[in-house]
């Protein structure tokens, strides 16, 4: 779910195409193909128009650190397996999410033109930021797409005490018509992981539901609050399972069960995902099925609002409003995160672009 | 999510074979084919004896209504094109839904099996039932399955008033070695329709936020409650809106436009789905995945209880657990729903089984 930043003295603001070229700068010098680099910059800026903040370029200096302990690989020779025609298995070998993420969309993407639909697994990368990015350049193409990332768990799951599951999303994306494409991308906790520690960190009680204790019961106290919990209790917990049967079971790579076996290695950050391809136009001409999808949104947003709504927004909706207005008036950055990137850019050599604000 | 049923005097218990006999009997009585028969009827009982009560034969008398009114076909002849190797479409021709899905689970491994993961759309049937019995169908076969169905309009949608989207499930269903396949058989609603007319049936206070009044607020009166509310509030009405525009829109059949538009036509009672089946050994070896799932299950199954639990259940276990009590002690049926299948059966001159309590 987009944070929408709060709107404080504490920010700075940076053109989007500025912040690209200044993450693309820092990826390339940490030794990122030049188009890798770009990849990662787009993906993460991507997040941040969109006003999901805690998967924009915060962060930065979290990819480095995996660098640093060889937990991510910068110059990672992504490998494809096609075992069958609408298959493939990216095999990230450790490479950032986004360059694994955007070979699986294109080898979905292929798969899908061939066959109809294109499934492609993705085994051991590490943060793939939003996953809404890569099912929406799958509907750009005029695809439909559904993808799930799994990773380590940091979310409760129903009857058990502590983090069981990850907070695991899910993303649809609908290619449209007059309007643009529909974006279904949710956690599968009742509230992201960013804001409760937003909260957290600033003592304030949280609403009822969305963190547990220690000892597994519900609290709004900030202080005893330590794991989210599932959206729709076991609804949002079994989904978080089986998309990590499907992520990580499918790529041959499963992380809860490991993570479960207490060992070290069972705690290391990383994913595994998987995106879906869907080519609309062997079902239907795309024109006919963009039609019907422009007449379903008019049909919600033309329906008597409840009290208190004065506008029924469609998924992703939100986040396009926000991107529109941050590619026009640029990006703002918390001074930390600030700090941090200009910190890194300066050990690196990397020009630093001027900010506002 | 299952019903369990309450021990009341009010019940009569009927064998899942005669339960069976019966059903298949009525359907054929009516002109369904004899193989249609049996498979409805499958399907209907597997439903009562998981326990999900409001999806098994209680459904009969529905059924025989819509062949009554033409709004479904006893004998429809449902037709297959597949213009991809990994895609069908498979159009019921308004043939009962476990009909069309089973057609469709069967189309939709074909298409695995030759390309690693095959989609099978359904357009134009009624009442698909419990859609965990389809996915089940794939998991048995060595394959994992995600399954869709869309409807007409019966839940809220964050910011309308009254019924926006239906309560389109999600079915996620994983084959395991040692242990049993595991099922994520789930409503888009926070509490399913047939609970609510059982609570509102009974004058009982709804628990909050699983109803909206008329006029889109929260309610927890049984007499105000009118629309059942999504599960995660965006979250939930977003997944069932993604869901119509998949299933119906990749079907050519929408129905969430044609429902607001206000003619009778868009109020008529049909469905949509699809299923995707994903063929494991086309990706690893299938006793590798199973071991894997095992573990997975047995990682979440032994971690630490939360005050209060005893046992962690996986997705599906409960509906199992019920499944073996039902198919050894008989299915449990309210009053009611005997008399009108028994009524049925003795205009249509099918025998009826005898029953215990």
């Amino acid at each position: 779910m987009p944070e929408v930043a709060a709107a404080k003295p504490a920010k700075v603001t940076v053109g989007a195409e500025d912040l690209r070229a200044l993450v693309a700068g820092i990826f390339a010098a940490r030794g990122v193909s030049a188009a890798d680099s770009e990849a990662v910059a787009d993906a993460l800026v991507w997040a941040n128009l969109r006003g999901v903040d805690s998967h924009g370029v915060s962060r930065v200096p979290r990819y480095l650190e995996l660098f640093d302990k060889g937990e991510s690989v910068p110059d990672a020779a992504v490998t494809v397996e096609r075992p069958r025609a609408a298959i493939a298995i990216v095999d990230a070998h450790a490479a950032p999410g986004p360059v694994a993420m955007n070979r699986a969309a294109d080898e979905a993407m292929a798969g899908a033109r061939e066959c109809g639909i294109g499934w492609a697994s993705v085994r051991g990368t590490v943060h793939t930021g939003a996953i809404g990015y890569y099912a929406s350049r799958i509907a750009d193409a005029g695809m439909a797409a559904v993808g799930v990332v799994a990773g380590v768990p940091n979310m409760a799951y129903a009857g058990a005490k502590g983090a069981a599951v990850a907070t695991s999303p899910l993303a649809v994306a609908v290619p449209a018509g007059k309007h643009e494409l529909v974006l279904l991308d949710m956690a599968t906790a009742v509230m992201a992981l960013g804001r409760i520690a937003q909260l957290k960190a600033a003592g304030k009680e949280l609403p009822p539901g969305v963190a547990l204790t220690a000892e597994g019961e519900p609290t709004t106290d900030p202080a005893l609050a330590k794991v989210p919990t599932p959206v729709g209790g076991a609804k949002g917990a079994g989904m978080s399972l089986v998309f990590e049967m499907l992520a990580s079971g499918l790529a041959a790579n499963p992380i809860v069960p490991s993570f479960h076996s207490g060992s070290k290695e069972g705690r290391r950050h990383r994913q595994n995902g998987f995106l879906l391809a869907i080519d609309v136009a062997a079902f239907l001409p795309l024109d006919e099925f963009t039609a019907t999808i422009d007449e379903t949104v008019d049909a919600i947003k033309s329906l008597p609002p409840a009290a208190g709504t004065t506008e029924i927004l469609i998924p992703g909706e939100r986040g396009r409003h926000t991107a529109r207005e941050r590619a026009a008036a640029g990006v703002p950055l918390g001074q930390k995160v600030w700090r941090e990137l200009t910190g890194i850019a300066a050990k690196l050599d990397v020009p630093v672009p001027a900010t506002a604000g």
